[in-house]
């Protein structure tokens, strides 16, 4: 089902007090949160930080997010997320995110935001060449083709 | 193109200074926070509070959501918001939202969140008729029809 | 107690649904949202807005804070915050806050922060005349007197 | 300084994207709930995770905060955190959080939390032995003592 070429990044991290509310569980809102820490550490997985993207002039807002929520995790959860990351078009970025429980692999939420490419002036710009290697590795894989 | 007969509310907010992020606009995840805050004057307006939903033994944790960010919000900008609602078949619930500057209507972010409806033991029920009386109020009108 | 003099602001909000944790009541951390909430509505009732003074040049950066919680509050509380002003020496600002549930006046929570005065490079600097001025109203009343 | 007897854990994280704020460093608000994060692993550390003090029946809401800012920290800044925590007399618990940035040990917040012990009810009681064994290890070594 999932390209090999498609980079992907896990990691686990707990739900904190503060993200629980009163019906016992994270609020949704969070996951959004959740799903950027993904997308940061899977660009530094990739080998260059998202931090080092913005001081290259390379800005990415989210411009579309879909989710669904289909577990509950109380605070102190330990749950894992997996991020992937693919081209879509030549002016837009899409990032997917899986959670579940770390140790039942009980789903939790999962879903994805597209980001537009903005230059330091909030001009839309395409995708520069070095983020296309970062993803792509260089070949013209199947997540980079169109 | 809005049907009069489905329950609208309209409200007005500020982005926080703690809602914006290093790019000088509001975070992302805060919308869906916005978007909670919609439906609870919604249900304030129809007449009975989402906190007497709660004491009446009705949970609607979101189980979807999706949003598109459309325009940017810097600190202290004056929101309007209008939030709508609509049943969606017998167990779901859905509400909508559109966020725009107050003073020149400009674009924030809309969106839809989609609620389970679920008894004080997390099980799922049917909409009880006093959630579709609120809604629909009491006619078998449109926004309430499948 | 309270000098006449010293500028002071109420507003009403409620508590949203995400600002609760499982305990049931307002998680600790949103008490400095709100607490920033209460100094830019009064920097606006003054005359003008917080984001003014940093067009200006001006940025208040929070170097202490002290609060005192007193009371729990639920989802959808409608809560009461009292916010006032005073300078502290020649480069520091002082804003208090109390916190009450609007209808009981039961507390909930106070406190103050304590802010430095920064310029657009980040360099400390003294209160510019025209704060002393929306603080003092131009008088050399007690507030600002050292 | 500090006594070897009092528990400490120090834990390392990052800054999230979403806990910036327009001025480009951590928005103050997150250190409180940094400071929670601190806690929970302190307990974790300590062999009985806090998640496991509520199922026993013992809550711990803070009643008081004092925290001081004293440097920047951008999103991605690699935080290292300690916490200890002390006994205040009998129906109070201390926790300490000191946080620098994790490379340099650049100074960043640091400050306290007093909590309350409740039980199920709310009701204020005194901490229980297997709380004060946890803190104290038994003996009646120094941060323990009154």
């Amino acid at each position: 089902m999932k390209d090999a070429a498609v980079p992907s990044h896990t990691l686990q991290f707990r739900v904190r007090y503060g993200e629980t509310d009163q019906m016992g569980s994270y609020f949704n809102a969070h996951v959004l949160t959740w799903m950027e820490m993904g997308r940061t550490e899977l660009s530094r997985h990739l080998g260059l930080p998202y931090a080092e993207w913005e001081r290259r002039g390379i800005y990415l807002p989210v411009v579309e997010a879909h989710l669904k929520f289909s577990g509950r995790a109380p605070y102190d959860t330990l749950l894992e997320m997996t991020t992937t990351v693919e081209p879509t078009g030549y002016v837009r970025l899409r990032f997917n995110n899986r959670i579940v429980w770390a140790e039942t692999k009980a789903p939790v939420a999962h879903g994805y935001t597209i980001h537009a490419v903005l230059n330091r002036e909030g001009k839309p710009v395409r995708l520069p060449d070095w983020v296309r290697q970062l993803i792509c590795g260089g070949s013209d894989s199947r997540p980079c083709a169109e």
